[in-house]
């Protein structure tokens, strides 16, 4: 099958959808699998649903489809809670792995929750540990045998730069340092070879590219030839080895599963599952291919036709993820007026207007019309209107 | 209204639930609230919904109304994570306000995710913390100037026996020793007065007593007067100030709300907000009431028919909670053998059957005919059918 396959998709008429790598949209399908779970499974089967509806098992289940897409291993990849929480596990292992350094290295284009969850960890352990935050570009450079971990995105959620994985992995390790990738905006955006890197450690959220839902399940990779030595931080009862034994003392699961903490959110999970059935068939080349036909053309239809919008993303394809940012000074009064067409993206302060490129569900055209409608919220100063200078809260 | 209100519930017909206390049952009108939130919102809205259908204020408007439910002011709970998180923040923050002190204080009885939860905070600290965990009826005595934190669960999972709150926080804080409550078993089932008690923190889940759904999300309090002084460990970008701003530098939002972490699990809250509906116009007091006539005379009809069942509950009823725990050798064979007749409730190694109460939605009826169907499985020795030997790893 061909990108895209709009059909997998609710989409809502008259809207083209440019803010994927924010929450994806809802796909068919989702809505029935999550009513059959709430009705027929939590309604009518009650507790035993842990075991006759195959709740048990659903974490674990979703862990192997999302790893398929990430280049990792069945088995090495754990669903559950936050993102933020799947961070912070990451990095309290990854500390206890290098115990004589004290610098966390991250950069300043990372996403703030990852920041404030070490500078917690940091707080929690209080024993010294810094969190060096240089530009994206410099990262590289201050990778150095201070530093006990190397933590960050992937994809720069402001810019759409790109790190490259294997290289920065190569440098944490040449020196000594455990390697620590978010991949929020990578999972379902671009193609990651996470076994190939040699990577200790990687997370990722799944209402973005994957679709999983507001808040949907986030997770955590952990390198099978290293994950038995983890003693996790956050050990909870669904991370033990035997959960329903009851032991008074912690024994960690098997292999990733350990990097669970507590009872799954179940319902979140069905949605998930439901929403990776549209990977099927997709190889993550097919889906690269497709998004840098779309944001390139989106690239050049903006750039002919607003020229007071900057490009802040690489202009190399290779270089960016699946998002094309530009800076406008007005630039969240006029993404309120684009939303306000039917174009939506979001603003990131201080003056970013982001454009996800989802293959999934968007075509040329979709895109060709959002740079045609841009030009009129921009050409025509559509954004003046006082009703969009009001700032909410999300957005 | 009195109770029970049963047309509140979707009960399977031919059941009586009696696991109430491991996972509530569906609520009428939840399935619709969620399908309406995947297909409208979500499906409809996009991202738009987390500003228009009030996606952002709906873990604090759900922690309000779990409030009203254990004598918490409004604004002092904060909703999100699953418990064994919730547990760790807790503990994380108490140990902070206690910085001279290397002791916490649980009981062997203390459900255990907590006790694995601290084990494991205190593998991340790393400078020589100690867990102590006493038997439940020890623990007073145990609370010396040395324990800087005391963390237990206020209802016994297995036996249902309960601490004194009030006279145990009292102790507590005449030591110096900060205070932490586990309210898994207590909330919806016994009437909770968390701010006369004057504890610092109190942790619980929402999908047993409350309803809220397999996953549910979980909830934390924090005393109103010391709440700007937490430094969380879990400082995730929800608990910021400003989420949106984007700041390099984690700085804790107003009052518990700092105690949030990441992207709440929309759909999970949406179904918990609809089951909470259920107790609108019940007050604990009659919730309680009502409680204590069904397991007494649970307690009565299961001693005079099954005399091998011993009651591994307090026989006082106001020392337990809202459950009955019986003792038997072969008590996960026969818990099965029960389940197979329609009488659902749980087993919790090594020998406990346990039945939980649940007013909402049981009435004395239920109760003698699931005294009547134990007296079937237990005098006919029902259990010995090789069919309920087999372990699963749930229930």
């Amino acid at each position: 099958m061909t990108l895209p396959r709009k059909h997998l998709f609710d989409l809502p008429p008259g809207v083209i959808y440019l803010d994927g790598n924010s929450l994806g949209p809802l796909p068919k399908g989702a809505a029935e699998r999550a009513q059959r779970t709430i009705t027929d499974e939590w309604g009518g089967q009650l507790i035993r649903a842990w075991n006759s509806a195959g709740w048990m098992a659903l974490p674990q289940q979703v862990g192997d489809r999302i790893a398929g897409l990430i280049g990792a291993a069945p088995g090495s990849v754990a669903t559950g809670d936050t993102l933020s929480i799947k961070v912070y596990q990451a990095l309290a292992a990854a500390l206890k792995m290098r115990p004589d350094r004290r610098v966390i290295l991250s950069d300043s284009g990372n996403f703030p929750s990852d920041l404030y969850m070490a500078q917690g960890l940091i707080g929690t352990i209080d024993k010294g540990y810094e969190l060096r935050t240089p530009a994206p570009q410099d990262v590289a450079e201050a990778i150095t045998e201070e530093v006990a971990v190397v933590m960050l995105t992937q994809v720069d959620y402001r810019s759409g730069r790109m790190h490259d994985m294997a290289a920065i992995t190569a440098r944490a390790h040449a020196v000594g340092a455990v390697m620590i990738w978010d991949l929020a905006h990578s999972a379902g955006a671009v193609p990651v070879d996470l076994a190939g890197s040699n990577a200790e450690f990687a997370v990722g959220c799944t209402y973005k590219y994957l679709n999983g839902g507001p808040g949907a399940p986030a997770f955590i990779y952990v390198r099978p030839d290293i994950v038995d030595n983890i003693q996790p931080a956050l050990s909870g009862w669904l991370g033990h080895d035997a959960p329903f034994a009851m032991e008074p003392e912690y024994r960690p699961a098997m292999a990733t599963e350990r990097m669970r903490v507590g009872t799954p959110p179940i319902v979140q999970l069905v949605l998930l599952d439901a929403a990776l059935d549209a990977w099927e068939g997709v190889s993550m080349a097919e889906v690269r291919a497709a998004s840098q036909v779309l944001s390139e053309r989106f690239i050049r239809e903006v750039e002919a036709r607003c020229p007071t919008l900057r490009l802040a993303s690489p202009r190399d394809p290779q270089a960016r993820g699946s998002q094309v940012s530009f800076a406008f000074d007005h630039g969240y009064a006029a993404m309120q007026a684009l939303i306000d067409r039917g174009v939506i993206g979001d603003f990131r302060a201080p003056d970013i207007m982001r454009f996800g490129f989802t293959p999934l569900y968007l075509d040329e055209a979709d895109v060709v019309r959002a740079a045609e409608i841009l030009e009129e919220v921009i050409g025509q100063e559509l954004w003046r209107d006082p009703k969009y200078q009001t700032r909410s809260r999300v957005t």
